[in-house]
């Protein structure tokens, strides 16, 4: 069941010891799940119990330890030897007596890595204050370092296999858009369009399926265009409603974003005109990305472009991304904004979402793409603009969209 | 927007205040989305930033903090007054300079609750072991104690209106069943399966429309049925293939999670002893459930039945669950399993899940129900057997349940 060839996952496993050698760290324990499925193939959901991947720095192989019943699960999607899939009983699950850092502290001291130079990922959503104070208590001769991103900032660059399913993300993407397009319309509900969306990101194509995304279809509607991250409701789609989708397309974990704005009838001349301003702000970014440049250089050529509008964007325009769990596709590295002084490479993947929010409305556009030897790939190919519908529905022409 | 009446918010902030008093917390920092939602009604994809409901003991509003673009969202979906909405820029989302907590500990220390007893959720997914670090930093002469699910007891009785939403979620549960029985055959891949159990749990029912439960339909297939968070593959189904379909219905964040397992053509005589046995397990418990007993007893019962017949399970049985947000529809506060003392009351819920897996096969069947006066009520009313499929597609019966 691996994914990779055996080979890649080794590779960066080497990558990653670098980084931990680099940093003074002799055992990383990896909480991100993430992580873990990038060095060891792991996939599962199975992340809402602790669980952990162990990367000692002089051990050829990580170490698995998580809840029993999950062990065959690592046995399946691992490359790793059985022996190194280790699980606590059940009773440590949930419980207010016994918690699973415990038993993990444990196994580190008996195989004689208890009072080593630890990594650990502190600013991670699976990885709790609580689990944090139980190793420290646990494992009282450690000298613990914060290595928050360390494995994250192995995954930036990508190999062509993992763009190749970025790619395959990407045909999901747009035929998910397709489907949200198509079934934003007065006679259907918000989460009728959540519904056809999902279906196809799931379905995926007849070459390949679908995965589930790390973030689920953003829906927000008419007055709620002002907010980004409302997902949907049952109501019915009004007349004249902008309605944002974002989504994500994703194959075998990896991710390919994609946000357009669709408006339910002629759309007000504002909304229009924001259109206009951020397609021509994403064409300059995307004309000046190429490697050798700075992130903060993409910023700056956005602000190029729409300063002279007077639009000011508060928020960062993108980010780093790829392998992911929920609850974010985004890699929590490098981003799109002021200050990042990220060099570009090549294989390195973004999603670019220059999403403008004021207080009664909004608008999203995004495209996902890739840094090529001089210059940029789109991982999406979906006309980038604002998508104006009829507000009613029209079974013959299922687009429904007024050319 | 507000989901519940105000009333029901302000019932939920007074018990959960007297929780407070109980345990000597005076400043209670919520960092659980579902406890959040629970008490302000917030409800958006915003939770892999950090954000938080702050509780103090003796203001009649909590305080949301969150992310600048988010506010708008809190305005949208909340009943406290604007001036409770508070926001942090945008140079705090993953970074490595900046952290969210540095700027919510001056907002406590500003408004002069930075030297109180605070209440933290230190074994919870989303504060992290750095959120923690930095609040301890920055509130020097604050008092922390860990008030992990202090809000979660609160939740576990639920409103008429609460379950309400969760038997909407079983209807949900019911129809994306039936989607998952149809499409599993020789002729679909596991993600054809996937799509079509996803587009009846978002689309709902004409009356109400389904929301995205926290946990994404499970599909573990022929030997990998022997460990149960395994999602779904590209695969094909194959004749002689058992399929463990775990999957939730979902209302408004409401859960109903329901089980069952699907053999594609006849089934091995073991599997159908296994069916056999777990029924009458979960019926002997299901009998004895009722207001005034233990949740161990409930083990005990199903021990009872399933121990003449050789059966031990070491994982537990099922846990109190409702409202949540990914990774997990769990309410983490009481499980059925031995040695828990909670006592069974009316409105409490539950998802009763005595999944067996051995080392090449497994199976699953779950029920959610409701604590009556005087015994169960059923979340769903699907068939409790093992489901024995045609191994081919008859487009005219799309079910192909061999009956």
């Amino acid at each position: 069941m691996l994914t990779f060839d055996i080979l890649e996952y080794q590779e960066r496993l080497k990558n990653t010891k670098e980084r931990m050698a680099r940093e003074g760290i002799e055992v990383l324990l990896i909480t991100d799940p993430a992580n873990m499925n990038y060095l060891s193939g792991y996939d599962a959901w199975s992340f809402y119990v602790h669980q952990m991947l162990v990367v000692i720095i002089d051990e050829p192989q990580p170490i698995w330890i998580g809840r029993l019943m999950d062990a065959n699960g690592a046995k399946a999607t691992t490359w790793m030897y059985d022996e190194n899939i280790m699980s606590y009983p059940d009773y440590y699950v949930h419980s207010e007596q016994y918690h699973p850092m415990e038993f993990i502290a444990e196994i580190l001291n008996e195989i004689g890595h208890g009072n080593r130079h630890i990594g650990v990922e502190m600013d991670q959503y699976y990885f709790s204050a609580k689990a944090y104070m139980t190793l420290l208590r646990k494992l009282p001769n450690a000298t613990f370092k914060d290595a928050t991103s360390l494995v994250n900032w192995v995954r930036i660059i990508k190999s062509d296999q993992e763009i190749e399913f970025m790619r395959r993300a990407g045909k999901i993407a747009e035929q998910s858009m397709d489907a949200a397009v198509s079934a934003i319309h007065t006679g259907s509900r918000e989460n009728d369009a959540a519904a056809a969306i999902y279906y196809e990101l799931i379905k995926g194509t007849d070459e390949f399926g679908g995965d589930y995304p790390s973030i689920v279809p953003m829906l927000p509607t008419g007055e709620n265009t002002s907010t980004p991250h409302l997902t949907w409701s049952e109501s019915y789609f009004k007349e004249g409603n902008a309605v944002i989708v974002e989504l994500g397309g994703c194959y075998k974990r990896y991710h390919a974003p994609l946000a357009r704005t669709v408006s339910i009838g002629p759309p007000p001349e504002r909304l229009e005109r924001l259109g206009h301003i951020v397609r021509e702000g994403i064409e300059n970014v995307l004309d000046r990305a190429k490697p050798g440049i700075y992130l903060e250089e993409l910023e700056e050529a956005w602000r190029e472009s729409t300063r002279k509008y007077g639009i000011e964007k508060e928020s960062r325009l993108g980010y780093s991304m790829g392998l992911n769990y929920p609850p974010d596709w985004g890699e929590h590295t490098a981003s799109i904004r002021k200050g990042d002084k990220t060099e570009l490479k090549p294989n390195m993947t973004f999603h670019f979402i220059p999403g403008l929010w004021f207080e009664n409305d909004g608008i999203e556009m995004s495209e996902s793409f890739v840094i090529t030897d001089d210059g940029v790939d789109m991982l999406t190919n979906y006309p980038r603009e604002l998508i104006v519908n009829s507000p009613f529905h029209f079974p013959d022409d299922s687009s429904g969209i007024i050319s």
